[in-house]
């Protein structure tokens, strides 16, 4: 079976092939908000749907939480399972946004055109970068070139709990010889990338607790414990003055970077100025003595995600709050243990409470950092077919965020992962106005066209 | 006109009374929310329905914001003007209400009867007990004891904007010989009190603004800005350990207390570990070496009223947001300058921040500390009025509240004020489960009878 043909498919086919995904971008599929589970419901219908269109015998399937969609169709070539999620972040602030996110739209920018609507990166126009890839093969030869199992989840927005005790329960189902996902980002415009090395993270909400209701500041100011206070002082204690994270014992198993490859990272020439402008800051924060490629691709952080308490509305209400409340994340990295480091940082929390203050806890996942072995042959055989589609040759890279799934694969089912994404760093994934680029979602298609090829070759 | 006959009219219309103040209270008149400014309005038309029914000639009085209400009527001893409220605090967290706040209802408790409602102590109950007493004077006598201006305003919990223009375009019409206010506390149960000291205000709201839009903290986490952070370093920083307020300047003008209002304090045997006790607390926080009633009376302080920003929904969002936000309020005492704190606040905040961070301000009210000349013979008049009410003499007593029109009184009308209350401690005023109770309610009204009879009598 050809690649150029199946090429040719894809270009012609990419005004359908963005109808489609449009489509999928109208259903507010937010997984992490009850209100919304209808929604991702459907659009797991319509992946289903969608799948059979190409012959693919695919499922929705039961859990506990939003249902994942499974698919089987054969092939010549190796086993291969695709992951990719069907959920979204939500949208507030939705006054930031310039237009309704579930309304997606084509749009020009003076860096070319766009797909801009909640979910067109993250991760609807990624994975179906990979379903259209599969269908132009359909379409031109009848057939795939590789046996192909579709595994599509709706949770990866709200921590996965159903996605461990799924995979365990269908390993036999699962199993592959190799596991593509696609959530990651290309290196710039011009370098693909396959992403080796993921952050952990280890998510906590804490609620810090004195009053048994709220004060009025004018009767109580002075003599009563103020929870914001007290959380503040807890933020402000997380880090010391040359950005390291002072949690006790917080940097066990934090590698430094080979030399090798540190050499080969400063060879990519990041241009840490032009990533910060992009967002209109000029100067990195974070650990004195680093990097900043190092910072998000191989140091551990701490930050603040979400805060609020007492009074937030319009005008003033002198109160003093009986409770405030914070989420709070850590991105982990080399052999970093979240469990070990969810307890020293509760610990240190508690022992600096003032009298009369107590707190609660959420526990919100944890995950190891992930790092993955490219001496698989499929590994060199997926680098070359994106170094033919893109300008540059394909690097392999570091990612500063987690994706807790590409460590399940390795070490539920003993599937190696490899980590494929078209992505931009100015995509603005869980961000107002996310958008995904034209040429992201085309090439994006033709890569994967591509690296099924590749893959049937090694057999 | 003699007392008793109206002393005994209050007891037996104390039902309709009770009737009276329901119908008020029902309204939910929050000034600080654009979404309740008809009821502000209703409110007023219902007090200006009220004294008419009383023969006064009253009437709704536009500002920019909610109306005034102003009556006159006349009568034989000094002018007295009566200054009170009728808006009320937001009622949020409304899940922490035991009953919907505007459907008040009377309710035994094991420390007696209570008028459980938004409102029902601040300020509308305490309102309504110097329109009863008016109400009962009329009744049995046909008159009133003293020339009365009724003056309330819709403002007060939303920092009063119209009230000092409008107390100058009025100020013929509202001048007279002491300001009665009643808007303060008992000392006790058994102790009544006048405030002679009250103390003063400053509120910021603050916005942090780092990143021009939300971030993945995955992608850009260690090296970009957090405003979360920089918040709680901000909040973190406006203490030192002793409890000391760190704003340069900020004890200017703070006075030590005399020995002789520290030798009356001492010997009133304020309960500090009652006072916490009834909200669950048992610790007096606050400034190292200062009494319980030291801090809440004579010292100044810093409160975090409000906290908010990123992601406070259900679940977890791993983002670093743009923006973080607190309103923050100063009580002041002595001669301390809101304005100069203000300024010195502002710039002490804004040397502190990082690179590619910035603060937008928003200033919401500032008022100096009021303290009051007791040499007035009406003082001793309506203290002695009220110590013929209550078990025991009653006190001149501070405030750790913030009453500005006091000091409006004073200084735009050269008119002393007098401030008498009969709320207590308890009535979780700006809190959930607002009450006040049926005897504050009832002794109230016969307090301010036995008030006008003594004004009457020194002419």
């Amino acid at each position: 079976m050809t690649l150029d043909p199946v090429l040719a498919q894809i270009d012609a086919d990419l005004p359908d092939a963005l109808d489609r995904l449009m489509d999928l971008l109208r259903i507010p599929s937010i997984s992490t908000d009850p209100a919304f589970k209808a929604d991702c419901d459907r659009a797991a219908d319509w992946l289903v749907e969608d799948l059979k269109s190409i012959g693919v015998d695919a499922a929705k399937r039961p859990t506990p939480g939003h249902p994942m969609v499974v698919g089987h169709i054969d092939g010549p070539g190796p086993h291969v399972l695709f992951y990719g999620h069907y959920d979204v972040q939500p949208v507030d602030p939705l006054t930031l946004w310039d237009r309704d996110p579930f309304d997606p739209q084509i749009e020009d920018t003076p860096a070319g055109k766009v797909i801009r609507g909640r979910g067109s990166s993250d991760d609807k126009g990624q994975l179906m970068t990979f379903v259209e890839a599969c269908r132009a093969w359909k379409t031109v030869h009848g057939a795939l070139p590789c046996k192909i199992t579709f595994f599509f989840e709706g949770e990866e927005e709200s921590g996965s709990p159903s996605l461990v005790p799924f995979m365990k329960e269908n390993a036999d189902e699962l199993k592959s010889d190799m596991a593509l996902i696609c959530d990651t980002a290309l290196f710039d415009s011009r370098v693909p990338a396959i992403t080796t090395m993921l952050r952990g993270m280890l998510g906590e909400e804490l609620t810090i607790k004195a009053a048994s209701k709220d004060l009025h500041s004018g009767f109580f100011g002075g003599v009563a414990a103020n929870p914001i206070r007290v959380l503040s002082n807890v933020i402000a204690s997380l880090h010391d003055d040359t950005g390291r994270i002072t949690v006790p014992g917080f940097y066990d198993g934090v590698p430094e970077l080979s030399n090798s490859l540190r050499a080969q990272w400063d060879g990519l020439g990041f241009d840490a100025e032009r990533f910060l402008s992009g967002v209109d800051l000029s100067v990195p924060t974070g650990e004195e003595g680093r990097s900043p490629l190092e910072m998000i691709w191989s140091r551990p952080t701490c930050e603040v995600n979400g805060i609020w308490g007492g009074y937030t509305g319009d005008g003033f209400k002198t109160v003093i709050p009986a409770e405030a409340h914070a989420k709070i994340s850590f991105r982990l990295v080399g052999d970093q243990d979240p469990h070990v480091i969810r307890e020293s940082f509760r610990k240190m929390v508690e022992e600096q409470l003032p009298e009369d203050c107590d707190v609660e806890w959420h526990a919100h996942g944890a995950s190891k950092a992930g790092q993955f072995d490219t001496e698989y042959p499929f590994y060199e055989a997926a680098r070359g077919a994106l170094s033919d589609e893109w300008p540059d040759t394909a690097a392999y890279i570091g990612c500063g965020g987690s994706i807790p799934i590409a460590g399940h694969f390795q070490n539920l089912l003993g599937t190696p992962p490899v980590l494929i994404g078209f992505g931009k760093d100015d995509d603005q994934i869980h961000s107002p106005n996310e958008k995904y680029d034209l040429e992201s979602y085309h090439k994006g298609t033709r890569s994967w066209a591509r690296v099924l090829a590749a893959l049937q070759e090694i057999g």
